[in-house]
C-alpha cells in the first residue's frame, strides 16, 4: 500500500515539474552556482581580510606573502567558475559561450584588485564599533565575535559583484549571512565609511538604500520599501530611503519608501515608524506611552486583566 | 584538589538528575527522536519538492522518477521510525508496543500522501514573493536563497504531522527552521494560499493562528498570544489572531490574542501594538512621532541630550 | 594580467596588515582562544546538565557517574587551556607565564564547582517556560528545542566566566548562542530564577542589565542602552536598565539607560520605546494606533495609497 501512495507521488510530483518553468529536470548541462563554494570564497577572503584570526593562524604568520597569494588565486579560480555557472544558466546558453568566460574573468579579476580597498573600509568600520560600543573591549572582540562586522564583510564583498551585475551570487552571499547573523543587508545597498551595526538581529537594508558615513544602526531597525504587489516592474526603482551622514537609528525603528530622506545628524528613536523624509538636526521620537495601575499580578492575562 | 571539585559536582548533579523526573538517567530503552534524522528528513524532502536545486541536481533530471522514488522511500522509513519512537516516548510504552508501530505506519503513508499538494502550495507561495517583491529577480532565486520560503516550506511539512497529533517532532523542525531563519511558525497555524514572508527575522507565528490567502507578512511581525501563568491549562485554546485574506502587516507590527480578527484587505503599519480586532479595508497606523531639535553631533548620549 | 592583480593586492594588504596593530602577522606564539573547542565545551556541559538528551544518551544512562566526571574532566583541561590562551594574548605575556597557568586552573576549577548550582537554575528556568507557556507541551520540548532555554544555558555558564574576567571566551559563547538562537545575552548581565524567554528571535540583554525573579521576555524585547561615541570610556558604567521580580515584557519593547529601572510586578506593552523608570505595579502601553479606508486593495504602494 506504502508502494501505491509513493508510486502516485511520484506520477503527480513529476507532472507539476513538467509543467513548471523553474524546476530543473532536463537541462543537465545548466546548473545553479554551487553554494557550498561560495560560502567557502567568503570564508576564504574573510582569512584575507583579517589574517590570524579565523583559520590556521600560524600559515598566516610565519609566511603572510605566499598564504595571501595563494589563497587570493584560490579564490579568484573558484569564484570564476561561479559568476561563469551564474551568467550561463540565467543566460540559458548552450553553445559559444565563449564571451561568457571572458567576462568572468574580467569580473572576477576586477574583484581582487578591490581586496585592499574592502579591507581598507572594514578597519573604519571596527573602529566604529570600538567607538561605539562600550561592552566592545577589544578591537579583537570586533573582529572575532561581532556578527555586525561579519554581516558588513560579507555586504561589502557581495556589493562589488552586484555592481558588476553578476547574477545569483549576491544573493546567495547576503542571505549567507543574514542566516547567521539576522542582519539582511541586500547587496545593492551603498553605504559609507566607519558603519556600525550593534547586536544586529532582525536588521533590514534594502537593494536601492543610501547610507552616508559614520551612520549607526541598531537591533530590528528596518531600511525598507513600501509594500506593493506591482512586483517584478519596480524592479530597479528606487523604493527605499536615504540615510545621511552621523545619523544614529535606535532598535526595531522602521523607515521606509524611495522619497524618504533622513537629514545628517539626526537621531531616530527607537520602534517608530517613518514613511516622511526628517530634516537634519532633528530628533524623532515616538509618543510617550500610556500608564496604568496592574492590580494583581496573578491576572490570568496579563494584557487584559489590566486595562 | 580538582578531582574532589569534579567528584562533589558529579554527586550534586546525579543527586538532582534522580530528583527530577525530566532526565533519562535510567530508562534505557526510550529515546527522545533523533533531531539529525529529522533534518535529514527535511533536507530530502526539499530535494523531492524543488527538483534540481538542493544536492546531486545531476541525479534529479536524468532519472527524476526512480530519484523521487527512492527518496521517498527513504523518508517514509526514517520518519516512520522517528514517529514511533515519539510516542514511545510520549507514552512511557515499554512491551506491546504494536499499535504505535501501526499507527507510525499510517501517519506516515498519510504524509507521503500529501507531497504534492505541499508542492502545489510552495509553487503559489514562490508566486506570491515574486509579485510582492522587486528585488527578487526571479523564481529561482526565491527558491535558492529566500529564507521565508524555507520557513514556509518547513512549517507545511510540519503541519502535516501536527495535524496528526505526532509529539516533538513538529517542534523540532519548526525549531530548526527558526534557528535557521530567525521566522517562527509554530506547526499548528492554519496558513492559506499564496503566503509570502519578506525578509523574516524575528517573525513568530502562533499555535492557533488562522491566515487566509494572498497575506504578506514583513520581518518582526507577531500574530501571538496575551501572556499567562496559566500555562498548560490553556492548551488548546484560541489564543492567537486571526487574518483575513489580502491583508498586509509591516514590519514589527504586534498582534496579540485569540479573539483579534484583523479584517479582510486591511493593511497594519510597523510597530503597531493590536490587542483588538480591525474592520476589513482598513489601514491601522502608529500616531505620528515627534520631532524636536538635536543641538550638537557630538553629544554624551545621543538620546538624553537632544530631550 | 591577473598575476599581477594578484601580486598588487597581496602587497597592498601586507603593508596594511603591518600598519594595523590588531592583525597577528609575526607573533606567532600568541594566539586568540580557539574556537570550535570553546563550542564544543558548550555542547559537553549541555550534556552533563541535561542528562539524555544531547548526544549518546546510552552512555548517559547507563554508567552515568562516569560519562559525568569523564566529560567534567575533558571539559576542565580543554578551558583551562583556552582561558589561559585568552590571558596570555591579552597580556601579551611571552615568557614567566607561569602566574597565568595557575590563573586558569583556579578560575576552571571554580568554574567545575559552580556546575550543580547552573543546573539548579536551569531547572527552575524549564519550569518558568512551561507555567508560561500554553504551547509548550513537556519540559521535554523546552529542553529539546527551545532557543529561549539554549541562550539562557550559554548565558548562564558564559557569566560565571564573566565575572571572573576572563577575556575574549563569554564573548565567544554569548555570539555562539547569538548565532543559533537570535538572542543576544551579555554574559555580564545579572539574571534571577525563573527566567523566561518566548521565541526569543532579536532579544538584546545589555552587559550591565539587572532582572530579578519570574521575569518574562518575548521576542524583540531590548535591555539596551542608550548611544554614544565615548566608547571604551564608558566601560564598566552601568549603562543597561533594571528590571524588577514579576516583570513582564512584551514583544519588541525598547528599554534603555542604566538609570532606567522598571518596578516589581510591571507589564510592558509591546512596540513601545522606555527611556525613563516605570513604577511598581504599572503597565505602559502605546498610544492606540489610528485607523482610516483603504478603497482599493490594488494599490500600487499598499501604504501611500491609503493615506
Amino acid at each position: 500500500m506504502i508502494k501505491e501512495t509513493i508510486s502516485d507521488a511520484v506520477a503527480q510530483i513529476t507532472r507539476t515539474c513538467h509543467e513548471t518553468e523553474v524546476f530543473i529536470t532536463e537541462e543537465t548541462d545548466l546548473h545553479l552556482p554551487n553554494r557550498g563554494v561560495i560560502i567557502g570564497v567568503i570564508k576564504d577572503l574573510r582569512r584575507v581580510i583579517f589574517p590570524g584570526y579565523f583559520g590556521s593562524e600560524n600559515i598566516a604568520s610565519t609566511m603572510p606573502d605566499y598564504f595571501l597569494g595563494n589563497t587570493m588565486t584560490e579564490v579568484f579560480e573558484a569564484l570564476r567558475e561561479q559568476v561563469e555557472t551564474a551568467f550561463v544558466y540565467k543566460n540559458k546558453c548552450r553553445d559559444n559561450c565563449g564571451e561568457i568566460h571572458e567576462k568572468a574573468t574580467a569580473i572576477c579579476e576586477r574583484f581582487i584588485s578591490r581586496l585592499p580597498y574592502i579591507q581598507q573600509m572594514l578597519l573604519m568600520d571596527v573602529q566604529a564599533g570600538l567607538d561605539g560600543d562600550p561592552a566592545a573591549g577589544s578591537k579583537e572582540d570586533i573582529i572575532f565575535s561581532y556578527p555586525g562586522l561579519f554581516a558588513i564583510y560579507v555586504y561589502r564583498i557581495a556589493h562589488e559583484l552586484y555592481v558588476q551585475k553578476v547574477p545569483y551570487i549576491p544573493r546567495i552571499m547576503t542571505e549567507y549571512a543574514h542566516g547567521k547573523t539576522g542582519i539582511d543587508i541586500n547587496s545593492g545597498a551603498v553605504i559609507g565609511k566607519y558603519f556600525f551595526i550593534d547586536h544586529g538581529t532582525g536588521i533590514v537594508v534594502g537593494e536601492t538604500t543610501c547610507i552616508g558615513d559614520h551612520v549607526k544602526l541598531y537591533q530590528g531597525v528596518t531600511l525598507g520599501a513600501l509594500s506593493t504587489r506591482k512586483g517584478q516592474a519596480l524592479s530597479g526603482v528606487k523604493r527605499h530611503p536615504t540615510i545621511g551622514s552621523d545619523v544614529t537609528i535606535y532598535a526595531n525603528a522602521t523607515i521606509l519608501g524611495g522619497d524618504t530622506v533622513i537629514g545628517e545628524h539626526s537621531v531616530i528613536g527607537g520602534n517608530t515608524f517613518i514613511t516622511e523624509s526628517v530634516p537634519p538636526h532633528t530628533r524623532v521620537s515616538l509618543k510617550a506611552p500610556e500608564h496604568s495601575f496592574v492590580a494583581d499580578e496573578h491576572q490570568d492575562s496579563l494584557w487584559d486583566e489590566c486595562k
